[in-house]
């Protein structure tokens, strides 16, 4: 039954403490325990939790660190890849007709379609955009994948290397070696070896320990150690997410919420299975969260603590956007039943 | 930050042991731990994982429980309720067609409607029955909420008991009031001063620890020492779920695809934040599990486990159902990706 896969060590991830709990009534009702690491520039672990040393696959938390590869090359220019679209690059979005227009519109520039992208069909996240597409006789297609953004960026990518752009999404392709390579160069890491898998969108993860991976997130902020044209691309990422949190995410979204009051104080962005990461470049910090179970919301909830941890938000501001600190839990009927927030014993 | 609610004990969380695990591609991606409880009807523990003791919101998966009001106080034989709708009184289904009228027929014969349901609309949860429910022009309506035959079982048995039918979800309302006793009856515990919360759908949630509720399952396989209008409810209710398995869950569903098999050799029923219950009547067995982090992926697969552990369905059985003991992870283009599995170092 175990196949081929090495079970886990158990020791590792017992480890890993309890850092979020979930409320309803008069008790606690769910518990998630997490990784966390905080690094700086040097890669000094400035704040951790658990183990950050076992590879993690980053999912969609580091797609702006894959946006470096589409803007150092020179395909964003040769494109003319436009400050939303390379924010949509950097997205998990939530199938909002901007976002889709987004990325059609991108696809359209290079002589493509959406037949192009690889990442297969989804149904929007957001509900009123969901009911708008059916209710108007629409399906799902894969300009709708929370990912479009992403793959149109890779597809530009192929496009401006040359030869095809058909299976841009696999391990072996011209568009993912140069992406592994910006990783390595990001997280310090040989990561020819490393554990691989595919990803929901059909591109590959690659195991990174959370303490690189909060190196690369680190340098993505504060670039000085890479080569010149990697370091005006990640100007260039951060002020593009900084001016178009929405295409980062959608309404009401975390990301979105968040950086339309950080600016770019802190670009921050989900990925599945529980894992987070940021760039808070003001201080030269970068983060990332990996909750053992894959929780979103107690992913959502550590990043909320460290953005007040290290004052990105202020206690008005966390206030004004709401929900971050403690997130209430609603019924179907909108009644207040519960909340997600920071366990006791979180040491951070 | 933590109100009125006790902070957790960490140590008695912690001695969950880990027992299902998530990889993708090479390595494992997250972790479960859960507490796990099988107790024959003198309430002797069989089977035992983690802390039984803690109490849990058994959410949704004693909804057969709660459909014994129901049936033992008349109300089921006054107002004609056939089996399709008790089995869906004890279903959180999928908001398919038949799902839906199936709610609407018994509200029309209790002189009731949708409006009175007070569980809040929901959008389907099966993706080819929202569509539908979409694409021609239709809304969300309580009748969809997946919890509307349990709703619509409540306002028959608030019809038959008299009085007024609003608020049949408050703790305080008859209806409510009616269920306690039974759950009281049923798990041996006196709950006046069980913890307490809110559920999704509205109604109270009560918090049992996990034995107890591991009994009160057995005892709906085996009720010889509950009152005599008690039995025959337990008996009507098993044969209603295991003659309509469909209308407990839904097309593809779990629940749904292992009574198909399984019949009345066992009544399995998933609840909210990974908890799952079973009566397994042959063997005198009733079942309980609550995954600590909430996950329903990790549930279904130590239900799972249990059912091939207790030979309810046979390895044949299981291979043919299909993604029972290890549930394959597509990704949104069918590519297998990973698996759901039990961890190397599950006990049973």
């Amino acid at each position: 039954m175990l196949s081929d896969v090495q079970a886990n060590e158990q020791g590792a991830v017992a480890a890993n403490p309890l850092l979020v709990e979930v409320t309803r009534g008069s008790q606690v009702e769910s518990w998630h325990r997490a990784a966390v690491a905080v690094v700086d520039t040097d890669g000094k672990m400035v704040l951790s939790a658990g183990d950050h040393e076992r590879p993690v696959y980053a999912r969609s938390a580091i797609k702006s660190l894959q946006a470096i590869a589409l803007v150092e090359s020179g395909a964003a220019d040769a494109f003319e890849v436009s400050e939303p679209e390379l924010a949509l690059a950097c997205a998990s979005h939530s199938g909002e007709a901007r976002h889709v227009d987004t990325a059609t519109g991108l696809l359209t520039r290079l002589g493509l379609g959406v037949e192009d992208l690889e990442c297969g069909p989804q149904l929007p996240g957001y509900e009123p955009a969901l009911i708008a597409l059916l209710a108007g006789g629409g399906t799902a297609t894969p300009a709708h994948n929370n990912c479009s953004g992403k793959h149109s960026g890779f597809l530009a990518l192929a496009r401006h290397l040359g030869g095809p752009t058909k299976g841009y999404i696999d391990y072996a392709h011209p568009v993912q070696q140069r992406i592994l390579g910006v990783l390595e160069g990001m997280t310090g890491l040989d990561l020819g070896a490393a554990p691989r898998g595919i990803d929901g969108c059909g591109i590959p993860v690659i195991g990174i320990p959370l303490g690189n991976m909060a190196l690369a997130m680190a340098r993505l902020g504060n670039p000085d150690d890479q080569p010149e044209a990697r370091q005006a691309a990640c100007a260039r990422i951060r002020k593009a997410v900084a001016a178009h949190p929405f295409m980062v995410a959608g309404t009401g979204r975390f990301d979105t919420r968040v950086m339309e009051v950080t600016g770019e104080k802190a670009l921050t962005k989900t990925g599945a299975e529980g894992v987070y990461c940021a760039a808070f470049p003001e201080l030269g910090l970068g983060v990332a969260i990996k909750v053992d179970d894959g929780a979103g919301r107690a992913a959502e909830m550590l990043m909320a603590r460290l953005l007040r941890r290290f004052d990105i938000l202020s206690a008005a501001q966390a206030d004004e956007i709401g929900g971050l600190l403690a997130a209430p839990l609603h019924n179907r009927a909108g009644l207040g039943v519960g909340e997600v927030r920071p366990a006791a014993q979180i040491p951070f």
